[in-house]
């Protein structure tokens, strides 16, 4: 049962695979690497290490690969890994794909039945000096910081009774604490949504248990000093649709049903819990929540409906930009008021992109600069040889939230930009006094670049160049020399 | 003092750099590897830590890389490592390159004064169960043969005095014993040659002390059942030219000088060698030789003179493939004659290249094919993007040494062969039945291939398909499963 990659898996393709595992040493440098940015910069996406067995399954559905750059002394190393899930371990050993398409079991090979199906490729999260790959379909794996070897599926001591762990738990930067929870929290297509509180040990110290009022793909949440909110919208899945056809995905929009917005108390319990009825608007993620008064303030990035062109629309209507574009939006809840519906505010309604990030040493905090790659479509130049079919991310961008003003750094044409993370200058150093670290897929060399950016004067001070194209991420994450200490 | 490489070392030349390390499990393969494929081909060659310091610096002083393919029902893993040389680990340290030209240490940083400048990069040898990295300048390393990693110099147990040891031992097939030397063997441009004899357990149990003529690179040797013959040609040095000038590369061709051959009889002594005196033309490499009667009968690929384009001519005149290009030829030479001289036979005077092989079962036997990459210059397309300037190897040979016919695979127009090595089908297959394995250097796609190719119907079965171009190997070794065995 062999499965071959065939030519079109190789070569410049953003969701290229590459398949290997190892690392470069003190890697090849454009610029200057600042002597100050002193730490590891993890990353998370999928790589195939067996090819899908349906054509038209998902780049989600790609086998996890976590890698990290290195920094210390303005020199660079580089190494990635699979994840080794149980699902990666199984397909290694057949020598091919046994599991269906994204998160339909329906398809998969009988020797895998009861086997975690997971990728757990979609974001590195360091919290109480451990390292975790994690995704939202199962609960995380931890991972050895330095070798990135999978040390295993991570229950927090037996205490995480969900099945299942946000790809995006947020931790407040003043206690240490981080928030998380699960979906389909007992199982495929359960209702079930277990939020915990895990405290600066990793301990889980806090659990409450609610019913959703269907099933969202609650993507990501966010936490101000007294709330947590979590996005709820209509790209869903039931029991039903997945069992109807083992081609059918795991998600699909569904235009018929209105959005929420869950917002539970941090000292509450679930009989605090309110669900907020609103427009089906789907904030894929967040950027951060501050409580002002009696208003709970949201900001991300937001699109009007189904965010994925590559899920289906219930409908059949056809993905679209106009409305599967997300632009950073501002959502005003009222915390006093006992009705539903909230205020938005469209904030840079020019620029579309759906991988936001800010300082995370500001979540709960005041803030003002979000950061965010997107596409200008007024400088595309012609598609270079190699490039995919779908517009570069171009430009990163640095938005200001208090004066709606934004500092624009454009790419250039050779290729697409990843998530951009903020990297502090030091632990005590101003918001956004900083880099931003993402790398670019430069197409025209068949080969990835990680771009340093000073992240005031938005300008390009360094560049690692990679000699091959490596996976893209989904998310990444900073983790300085203090948080995650390191030999140089 | 960081040095930084230019966009000119990545890319797709032929000596291009790739600088990772680790390895790619379950390649991907087009065609079939066929389950009696059963062990591990290694590879040694260069890729650069650092760009060297002299843009004139030749290939050889890349640092040397090491690597496998390893086969197994049908499957095939890759792995790669630098060596890690006392060279690479102070280079690494420094962040950049502190040795100077090829072979001259005028050039060399001071800090690395007295630490041995090897780049081990030449071949690699497999004997009583030990895996070397060898290079003529200096002793071998040993290398884990399963995780590649550097175990450090090897000196045989304090056994072996001279200071350097050749890149190509010739081991009996029957007695198991390996035959070596070192040339500039009491230090830099000496015309010591110390010659051993090394039992199958791995103790050398001889050393035979001679004085060459001049100081020659003396590459290659080659073993019959009762001798040891070592071809000299007037590619040299003095230690007044290397200290003429940091810039001097170590090697310059001296068309006055004449060319000799040492020959010493397996059980004889210092006072048993013969220095036979003849043209000065180059045996580059040895393909076999064999004892019939009075006749000792060495066969290898030999050019008129320099075969470097990159070693400079002492009188200033140009390389040629005229000179320089290497034919395979056969040397007779009259055991009983006391006489300078030798007969050569050109025998395949059409086809031009440098890196002969065999079934290395039959080293000291009666042997028949001769396995040679070379350049079909009549079948050579027009070049592709990426390729080096230089005629790429399109074309692997079978060349029956009795009857002088050739049988030949032509390669297409995408990419260069490096040496193809040949694997017997098992242990008891007749000579030749077995497979070639060669790299290809496909530039159009920019990523290395590794070809398994059916050594009697001379047809490709299979193909491994690396997502990069890895470094050019110069030589590479087969090490049947029972001889290095691992786990599947």
């Amino acid at each position: 049962m062999v499965q071959r990659f065939g030519d079109k898996h190789l070569g410049g393709d953003f969701f290229q695979t590459l398949r290997f595992e190892g690392g470069i040493d003190d890697c090849e440098v454009l610029g200057e690497i600042p002597s100050d940015l002193h730490g590891t910069f993890y990353r998370l996406g999928g790589d195939w290490a067996y090819p899908p067995k349906y054509p038209h399954d998902v780049p989600f559905s790609a086998d996890g690969y976590i890698s990290m750059f290195r920094f210390a002394n303005g020199r660079v190393n580089y190494k990635g890994r699979f994840v080794h899930t149980p699902r990666y371990l199984a397909n290694r050993k057949a020598g091919g794909q046994l599991f269906g398409i994204y998160r339909n079991r329906g398809g998969d090979d009988p020797s895998v039945r009861g086997l975690s199906s997971t990728m757990s490729n979609t974001t590195p999260v360091i919290h109480a000096g451990k390292l975790f790959a994690t995704k939202e379909d199962a609960r995380p794996y931890e991972i050895d910081p330095h070798t990135l070897e999978t040390r295993g599926e991570y229950d927090f001591g037996g205490k995480l009774t969900s099945l299942t762990f946000t790809a995006h738990p947020k931790i407040d930067p003043e206690t240490g604490e981080m928030f998380a929870f699960g979906f389909e929290a007992t199982g495929e297509a359960s209702t079930d949504m277990y939020l915990y509180t895990i405290d600066r040990s990793g301990k889980i110290t806090k659990e409450v248990r609610v019913q959703a009022p269907y099933v969202s793909e609650n993507h990501d949440m966010a936490i101000s000093k007294t709330h947590v909110v979590i996005p709820h919208f209509p790209l869903t899945t039931t029991r039903e649709w997945l069992a109807a056809s083992p081609e059918n995905l795991h998600w699909y929009w569904d235009e018929r049903l209105p959005g929420y917005l869950l917002v539970v108390p941090r000292n509450g319990d679930a009989k605090d819990a309110r669900w907020i009825k609103g427009p089906p608007h789907a904030m894929g993620h967040t950027l951060n929540a501050t409580t002002e008064g009696s208003k709970l303030i949201l900001e991300g990035t937001v699109s009007n409906a189904n965010p994925y062109p590559f899920f289906p629309n219930r409908d059949g209507s056809p993905w679209t930009p106009m409305t599967g574009g997300a632009t950073i939006r501002r959502w005003v809840i009222d915390l006093d008021s006992r009705s539903d519906g909230w205020e938005e505010q469209n904030l840079f309604p020019a620029q579309s992109g759906g991988l936001p990030r800010m300082d995370d040493r500001f979540i709960t905090l005041p803030y003002r600069y979000a950061y965010l790659g997107y596409t200008d479509f007024s400088r595309l130049g012609p598609p270079s040889s190699g490039a995919p079919s779908f517009p570069p991310t171009n430009t990163l961008g640095r938005f200001d939230l208090r004066s709606g003003k934004s500092e624009t750094l454009f790419l250039g044409d050779s290729g697409s930009l990843q998530e951009a993370c903020f990297a502090p200058r030091n632990a005590k150093a101003p918001e956004g006094s900083g880099y931003l670290l993402g790398v670019l897929s430069n197409f025209a060399e068949r080969r990835s670049e990680l771009l340093v950016v000073d992240a005031q004067k938005m300008q390009e001070v360094g560049r690692v160049i990679l000699p091959f194209q490596i996976a893209a991420q989904v998310h990444g994450a900073w983790a300085p020399h203090a948080q995650v200490p390191f030999e140089a």
